[in-house]
């Protein structure tokens, strides 16, 4: 007996059409590089996505071949979302704050033909681009400044293409439509392809109540760079149920974006910590100036909030959301949500909760697994935490040698698809609450038992006068290693290691307690904002500890 | 180049583990035959689905053989709903409400080898089960009654199964996992098989912010059967996302019915319009009773509610939500939901709307195709509706013959996978909402044109004094077909049909107000409570129009 449903494949276009025909009215508004506020519906937007598509075409680009991009949040980069794959392409977005070195393997390794580029980006592209196998470069214009030559104009490359062709339809769902690196803070960058069905699930996924509830009254600004994880799925989530878009371009700082939240009427808006440490301050700074959306969702991500971030986040009237994912998961896999029996805790006690506890989102399953197997649910048995969903990464785009990330396949499919080895530290509760505990290399082994570096880090961040901190393992001739805390104080702020370290010792057991603590200038980050404990490590290389 | 993503298959399993392992406690409250209550969290309903799952594979049951159900809604059912498929079984669920002769031929067509039947309903299993292929009966106890000798009792049958052992894992997601049959007001019933991707992807929609918005923290409660369309898919939807499930087993008086909403804190719940009616009327009768929970949703389906039951549901403070699908649709297709543009709208104007219009949920396709191809978006050009989404079938189970049901496939993909063509009259308005008019073979067609039944039942339910009313279409010597209105009157109210005919006279065209009026005591209706128009047409079959 076979089943009497249609095979009707889950594929970009189904979203781009839905949005084009139910809401061709609803807005997407984006700010360019001049301040200047752009918009148009759906409607427009995807028939400049058909343009795309078809001037793609008319350029030689064939069905799986890579177009990149290097550009901001905005509205063209949206287009550029549904017309590369619906030319058949694979969109990579490019990370624009790369080294050009790496922005050269990367585009290289992924066999870009084509790059699109904000004219304010040209001159990061013009020091990678010759020696890629990129032949053609289109410049999308958000400044006053005119098309340079020797560059095609995207309005003008667009406007050969007719909007009236039918969009690049696979069969196969399973076809990729867009390619992102990882930052890779170790070893080469690495390919995570993502196909038409991971992209349109994981979609649905945020639309579902207990993922992000986004829905067609909702307007979603994402602040989380699209080159980032395809901006944790916001454009193609929104654009499949008819969200407005609010797309923030390349002003970042705290004052701009607090203009889009109030006068455009986000509902859910999504970034780092450090944006969120930076939009509290300027909300302290001068409070009445701006009156943010009662509700607003916070989508908290891409690394560990301090307690005190979604404390301050929830006591300005926005709700804070922390989440967690990887290039790998398509971003959001476990998301922080109340549980019913949690109905009636006070609203401290689930902060506290959320500030390292989630649960994964429907489809998304996690396990922790210890040099004993399968860790319990019992919130202290420590391992690796693997994961497996309809949107999560089997393996990554030509990379031999990292088969080592995916365990081995026990659903009995074959070809891979054995759970994603995170390579984060994390152990599972009761309840179902993950906690991520520490990247691998990150925790500190003392005398053969695991220290947490985040959990200390948190404890120092709670510090009024600290503004960021990292805790490092340093290795030491007794113990193996040992931790060392590098605290950066606020502004004109003095900070005393006693005092620190009472805070600590009261907190923690004594084993644990940092046996240093360096006072710097900034903590060190990745071009996506996460901690780069690599360039501590380094810089603290020749540390010897007293005593 | 491929995508790397895993090919992870949306499979029913998936949604019990999330169940077992993230909400074990999360309540299933069953009535049963006796009125009381049966309790259990999904820890203990998934190791009594496993046992059922063991249990029928040690019975001999193979990979792709169909298991009847005929029960009431209650937890056993529910087992079924995994323990079938999780056999490798397709569940095929009956409708208690057919007639023996129907049942035998329904049990017949799909080749039911086993049969899981209430106690209470077995009186209706012995006058079919013989002429059927069914080989097994197992007597599931709802009642306070051994059960009777020659049946195997439910208990001891899944006593047998081990719950250690794996549920059955499609390697296609397109296999099938349960069987409806439609309840045909023409023709032999036909049976649509469900797949495990499509109740899952639709349970997903079902939990989107757009769909029903059902998430962990609601409890649901089916009242639409669970031999019906699999409840809605209400039953693996709630699983997939952990919500709380109430099952109202036989009880279906609307006292019964309330006690549970406010005993159990029931926040949506669903059925067809004839037990609101009741609901309504019991709350009116004793105000004060009943504390419903506020804004409990409440999905109208099934049959089209006319203005006045949305409008008392709102009043009493539910929020009511009417939809509309069909067997062959997986049921939810479209839903009312309020657009963004629509935010500052009076209540009132809202429920106008959404008694006749809604919008298409994430991932349906909806079109309308008239004797000149499809029709604009106008909300005024009639023609037939016509339905894709991953969720709707593209052919009846061995119904040869019934191909004209879908048109030629426009997509390319092949297999018969174009529109399902519904046989419902419907226009689409410019906002994409969609209005169906009337079944095709309800339609008046008088001098060449059409006229909506629909519209003119609903308007005369608006009458005070009018209970019930069907037009349906006789044939007239000179016009083709002329309306025949037939009106049942509340208990001891007598209607003057000039009075009626003058309060349509007020909204519609001349030429669309029947030519008769007559007052009848009941409407007639198949066992899924529509209204059996084919009924009324033999009644008057010998009409003949006055002048």
């Amino acid at each position: 007996m076979r089943s009497t449903m249609m095979r009707y494949p889950l594929v970009l276009p189904r979203a781009l059409e839905r949005a084009e025909t139910l809401y061709a009215d609803r807005e997407i508004v984006s700010r360019l590089g001049d301040r200047s506020l752009h918009r148009y519906g759906y409607g427009a937007m995807a028939g400049r996505a058909r343009r795309l598509a078809d001037a793609l075409r008319k350029a030689g680009l064939k069905p799986g071949e890579r177009v990149g991009t290097l550009m901001w949040n905005h509205h063209i980069h949206l287009e550029a979302y549904f017309g590369i794959p619906g030319a058949g392409g694979v969109m990579h977005t490019l990370n624009l704050r790369l080294q050009p070195d790496e922005l050269a393997f990367i585009a290289s390794h992924a066999g870009d033909r084509v790059l699109i580029v904000d004219d304010v980006l040209l001159p990061l592209a013009r020091q990678f681009v010759e020696r890629t196998g990129i032949e053609k470069v289109v410049v999308a214009r958000i400044s006053d400044e005119p098309t340079p030559d020797g560059y095609e104009d995207y309005e003008s490359f667009i406007a050969d293409g007719d909007p009236a062709q039918p969009l690049f339809e696979p069969e196969d769902e399973f076809t990729p439509s867009s390619i992102c690196y990882t930052s890779g803070t170790t070893g080469r960058p690495k390919g995570v392809a993502y196909s038409h069905r991971a992209l349109m699930l994981h979609a649905m996924c945020l639309g579902m109540k207990d993922g992000w509830d986004l829905g067609q009254t909702d307007a979603a600004m994402p602040i989380v760079p699209m080159f980032h994880v395809n901006a944790w799925n916001f454009p193609y989530a929104s654009t499949l149920v008819g969200a407005k878009q609010v797309l923030p371009g390349p002003h970042l700082d705290p004052e701009s974006l607090l203009d889009l939240m109030a006068g455009e009427g986000v509902s859910i808006t999504g970034a780092v910590p450090t944006i969120w440490f930076a939009v509290v301050d300027a909300l302290r700074a001068e409070p009445g100036r701006w009156a943010l959306p009662p509700g607003m969702r916070v989508i908290v991500g891409g690394a560990s909030p301090p307690p005190a971030l979604l404390r301050a986040l929830d006591s300005l009237g926005t709700v804070p959301i922390h989440g967690w994912g990887m290039t790998e998961t398509t971003a959001g896999a476990t998301m922080a949500h109340v549980k019913p029996e949690m109905a009636d805790w006070p609203r401290e006690r689930v902060l506290d909760l959320f500030t390292e506890r989630h649960l994964p989102v429907p489809l998304v399953e996690v396990r922790v697994v210890g040099d004993e197997g399968e860790a319990p649910w019992d919130g202290a048995a420590m391992g690796e935490l693997q994961i497996r969903a309809p949107w999560v990464a089997a393996g990554y785009h030509d990379a031999p040698g990292s088969e080592d990330r995916w365990t081995d396949d026990e659903t009995g499919s074959g070809g891979g698809d054995g759970w994603f080895r995170t390579g984060d530290v994390a152990n599972i509760d009761a309840a179902g609450f993950v906690k991520i505990c520490d990247r691998t290399r990150d925790l500190v082994k003392s005398g053969g038992e695991w220290i947490s570096s985040q959990d200390l880090e948190n404890a120092i961040m709670g510090h009024p006068d600290v503004k960021e901190a990292a805790v490092i393992a340093l290795p030491h001739p007794k113990w193996g290693e040992r931790p060392l805390a590098c605290v950066v104080p606020r502004a004109g702020a003095k900070i005393d290691a006693e005092d620190l370290a009472a805070r600590l010792a009261a907190e923690f057991p004594k084993w644990w307690l940092p046996d240093a603590y360096e006072f710097i200038d900034e903590v060190p980050k990745t071009s996506t904002g996460k901690v780069q404990k690599t360039a501590l490590r380094e810089r603290y290389a020749d540390w010897r500890w007293e005593g």
